[in-house]
């Protein structure tokens, strides 16, 4: 199994707090050892940093705690290998091009004996059934909408439905997004919080660390950061229900007309 | 126009020595200042690093500098911008998975007026004529060989005959690889490489910096070094002829049968 971190705002900011206290499970305060990745969106670009070393003991992931990286739209994970040797083309998130835009997925959970047929062009590189999940999904979202992106209630409908058939086989949560719409899946265990004004001190569960929001902050500033399991100690986080797919945008969930 | 680095071994080796040189052109020994970004491959994993700063003023290029990360597939890209803004997803190298593995291009030269009819699934994400020229190589080659990867006779036939449409149009070098072959494609200037025992040292132009790779080295140890201007000036640099299309492997241009 694995752990997710997501975050999704509405002006670019810095993971470094939540990152510190993510990264910490991969290898320090839990057994997610097996390699870590985050990406960033940054308008329509995107970059990724992955390694196939513990989080705690990469020296990217180093690099990443102290350099602020200012982005809307995050998705991290860290790895802890049920299906895949430990090795950088099994390290989440996974990134394809459909539409031209660039989808970023990661996964938390297991999906034995995972093996669809794949009729489209997407094809994992990987062994993970993480990766083939994600190539079925941009799969069926091109045949389903070959022109090109659909509108969000659309799209939305049919990442449902598909999203459903794989949960059916295991446990999948997951988050996806293309820099436009973040997606969070809630399979079996996947929750949020929403800082906005006005802005406490947030505490850390895994390192002895306290960041005072209200001085880093303007009043307008939003920002839903999503996770396996709370970062935090002093702040109240919203499970997710199982079998929801919630949308963020600009730091909230989005309900859909 | 920009820069081009490309290294291809027989063991994982450090770049950091070439991109240290090369990284000065930058924006500090020359005017290629308008992002960059390097690749590497590890097995069939691949891991990109990317910025739209000046690799001078980089801190990830500066981690990249000091941070030896092995491969023997490497494809790095310092950019000074023709076509399309200064921005993230106008840096290369770009990346495509395409029958299972990830492929990586990058561009040196202008294709101007290059608006060429694309059929088939990748599209770019960016606004560079270098991203729609590797959309439209992607396309060419899935379009011909449907199902799966063809032999490498094959497709360096294919490559080379989409390479010579597209480099009638403009400058067209370019470094592309999947992991295991390593092709690089020479329209007006590309030179490299060969070292190998007896190693030597090595004095960069850019820097004030010497390597003695037998200190570094086994005797069995093969690294191509592809460039668009020489790297060193106490070695002798290898020009790739205009029109040529040669494919590295395990430190060697291959011939094929």
């Amino acid at each position: 199994m694995c752990q997710l971190l997501g975050m999704n705002c509405n002006v670019p900011t810095d993971i470094c707090f939540s990152f510190e206290g993510f990264s910490a499970r991969g290898g320090k305060t839990d057994e997610h050892s097996d390699g870590w990745g985050i990406a960033f969106f940054e308008g329509k670009g995107c970059r990724i940093f992955l390694d196939a070393e513990a989080s705690i003991a990469s020296p990217i992931a180093d690099f990443i705690r102290q350099y602020p990286i200012h982005s809307t739209h995050v998705i991290a994970h860290i790895r802890k290998a049920t299906q895949g040797k430990i090795a950088l083309e099994n390290c989440h998130p996974f990134r394809r091009e459909l539409w031209g835009r660039y989808w970023v997925f990661a996964h938390n959970g297991n999906l034995p004996d995972f093996n669809p047929e794949n009729h489209g062009a997407f094809q994992p590189v990987g062994a993970t059934d993480s990766e083939k999940a994600f190539c079925l999904i941009l799969n069926t979202l091109r045949s389903h909408f070959p022109q090109g992106q659909p509108p969000l209630k659309e799209l939305y409908q049919t990442l449902h439905k598909i999203t459903k058939e794989i949960a059916i086989l295991g446990s999948f949560n997951y988050i996806l997004s293309n820099g436009q719409h973040f997606f969070t899946y809630c399979s079996t265990k996947l929750c949020y919080i929403i800082r906005q004004a006005p802005f406490a001190a947030a505490h850390l569960i895994d390192e002895e660390m306290t960041v005072d929001f209200s001085e880093l902050t303007t009043p307008s500033d939003r920002v839903a950061v999503i996770v396996t399991t709370p970062l935090t100690d002093n702040e109240v986080w919203t499970q997710i229900q199982p079998g929801e797919l919630l949308i963020f945008q600009d730091g909230l969930p989005l309900k859909l007309a």
